[in-house]
């Protein structure tokens, strides 16, 4: 008989938020009165039209599809040119950041990569990640057997977990002791903790990459959210990020992608890996021959649609949709602060990070807003053992739920 | 420094078809009038514009985001219940096939299935291919380490290949003396050959598999190229098959989806698989929890789309496609026969699988149609040792330039 991959059955409980909708699930299918009150802040997932611009590109290009003059059938695997140049040229180029047209692969979101990029990655990697984390970069390891055992916390043996607390405001430090590891995930801003990183925190991490050899992975896909100019949206600002990170971008929270599906990764030609024997290699070649060999790119109108968002009507329109979603930060940051609790995050990110009051963990928590004033939020907990005693509300709402979700904190 | 995957190092030349566009570019860029009358009938790729109803799907999913009413963001990881419910109803229960709607898995397109369902499987797994073979099976498992090195004629140590010749009529035999495999690749209508399996050559497949316990990766992408009615479509259609195949299928070239990008997974539940230790479990699990932690699924326009394909209309649409295309292959097939070659394929697929004259490698007539009648095919030595001696036009073209192909081929 085939043998399966038993790293999976390592994996706990279910994917965070699988087990948040079946608890949804459940309270809706008990209480169906209630549920037509129910007010979803916890997964992070746009709500707002999608920019007219994308819309309309979306359209155009499947009309061209109509006409065998302007068919289109397979694509370049890496992505079409119009796309990567535009990337390159609006996110990097133009923000004084050097990067080429071939070191964009576009990619059907970062959630996906944040997976495939582990493909061309050797098994003996020392992995590092936060704590809390977006529980994909943890599973996509433990699935590609790079962990040990679950431990009762959920945590898995043999990954590096980097704590990320009140105390360091939720950006961790580099391993201390000397401690060595291969590959360390980032993400600023911050998902959950809506954190963002200062250049001399991300400095620190350059130097620790520079110092061990290591690569970084950059989650860069809440980096339109960024509002204070002396943030860093890139790890490329850094001097030294060229030879030390790949970065990923999405434009789910940018553009109201998260149904469409587009994002990209960074993956420049200067960055190096090892073989077991100590050959260095650039990764920029593997990564490009993945591609070619296990995907046929991005949807033709898909890829239109994510280019007229660098248009300026789209730029426009994705500028209004980050201001719509980051009021509604402000005014749920401020309601959980008028209950006299402690948040975090907010500023700079479409998510606020929320101290449970004292005495309740972060799934009790969970279930009280469930029950008592009908909101899902999203417990720390779910993000892994440093997560436990807080919990996220998303942005992603209308207005109007953003502000009844405001008054029914009041009567918490 | 961070360790590569040093399995992507045994792989040989290039993808195939990368490999075949840079000869053609050269060619271009050293001829650039000849540039101008060539004639692609390389990779397996549709020109004819895509139905209007999934244009009209389309354009009208695209719409509905522009409405907060009727946007959608994230999807269900394994697709949208009214696609993956039309699937099985249209492809399987109407057919007789006993398929549930949750044993479908929407993807991006079956060349990334083929890839993707190496996530779930366990590397002690010996895997079977026939030869000449579709390289993406090759290549996934030479990327995930399931073979060893490299032989001079292309193959690679660790992986049994199951011979496709003239004598077989292009359809693999089981292998023989008690040989075990675990997972066997078989793919009907075939590309590259364009051969069919009749019945009861896939009733010894399936025998095969239940006496090894052993599991089938079946990929039928061109199943609407079938016209023979005593030939199956769907691997399902055998008994037993339901315990030991898992089949892929794709819009690709049924729709002409090459650019639009959808195709699904058909996993039944009742697929075992073991672990080491010999305790036996659904795989069926194990892909859900695949796509929910690595995927966000398919583009909501593209799953519309996708989803018009199998209304009046748009069946009608890919009748016409389909028949559009076959007509070029009997036309090809044909200009082949009457230069003397012996010709394969064409008859229940969109492939002309032809004999190269005495002499002559398959590169050399490669080369050779490409410099005398501009002309571009694929040699079947990309394809696999077996594929020697063959090459491969693909009937995806206008009925102009078939019959433009078909009036130059007299001349060579």
């Amino acid at each position: 008989m085939a043998y399966l991959n038993e790293n999976y059955l390592k994996l706990q409980a279910g994917y965070l938020f699988p087990e948040i909708a079946r608890r949804v699930r459940e309270f809706c299918e008990k209480n169906p009165d209630a549920a037509k009150k129910l007010i979803r802040c916890g997964i992070g997932d746009v709500t707002e039209p999608l920019p007219q611009a994308a819309i309309d590109a979306m359209k155009h290009a499947a009309d061209e599809l109509g006409h065998r003059e302007t068919f289109h059938g397979y694509g370049p695997e890496q992505g079409y040119e119009f796309l990567r140049s535009a990337i390159a040229q609006h996110d990097f180029r133009d923000r004084k950041i050097d990067i080429a047209d071939d070191e964009i692969f576009v990619s059907d979101g970062s959630k996906c990569d944040c997976g495939f990029i582990l493909d061309i990655l050797g098994d003996q990697n020392k992995v590092a990640v936060p704590d809390p984390v977006y529980p994909v970069y943890v599973d996509t390891n433990v699935m590609a057997g790079h962990t040990g055992a679950p431990r009762k916390d959920g945590s898995y043996e043999g990954i590096v977990y980097l704590p990320c607390t009140a105390e360091n405001n939720f950006v961790p430090e580099p391993p201390g002791g000397g401690e060595h590891v291969d590959l360390i995930y980032l993400c600023f801003p911050n998902n959950p903790t809506g954190a963002v990183a200062k250049r001399e925190q991300l400095e620190a991490w350059i130097d620790y990459a520079r110092q061990h050899d290591a690569l970084i992975l950059f989650d860069a896909a809440y980096e339109a959210y960024i509002s204070d100019p002396k943030i860093p949206h890139s790890i490329y600002e850094l001097d030294g990020a060229h030879e030390h990170a790949v970065e990923f971008r999405s434009f789910s929270k940018i553009g109201g992608f998260t149904g469409v599906r587009c994002g990209f990764t960074v993956m420049p030609k200067t960055v190096l890996a090892r073989t077991d024997s100590g050959k260095k290699m650039p990764l920029h070649p593997l990564w490009h021959r993945r591609w070619s060999t296990k995907s046929n790119s991005v949807s033709y109108p898909v890829q239109r649609a994510a280019e007229a968002l660098y248009s300026a009507e789209g730029r426009k329109q994705c500028r209004a949709l980050i201001d719509h979603y980051m009021g509604n930060a402000k005014i749920l940051g401020k309601a959980c602060e008028e209950m006299g609790l402690k948040v975090y995050g907010a500023e700079n990110a479409p998510y606020v990070w929320v101290q449970t009051p004292k005495g309740l963990t972060s799934w009790q928590m969970f279930d009280r807003m469930l029950n008592e004033i009908k909101v899902v939020i999203t417990p720390g907990a779910g993000f892994g053992a440093q997560g436990e005693g807080y919990f996220r509300v998303s942005a992603f709402n209308s207005r109007e739920n953003a502000e009844e979700v405001a008054r029914r904190l009041k009567t918490l």
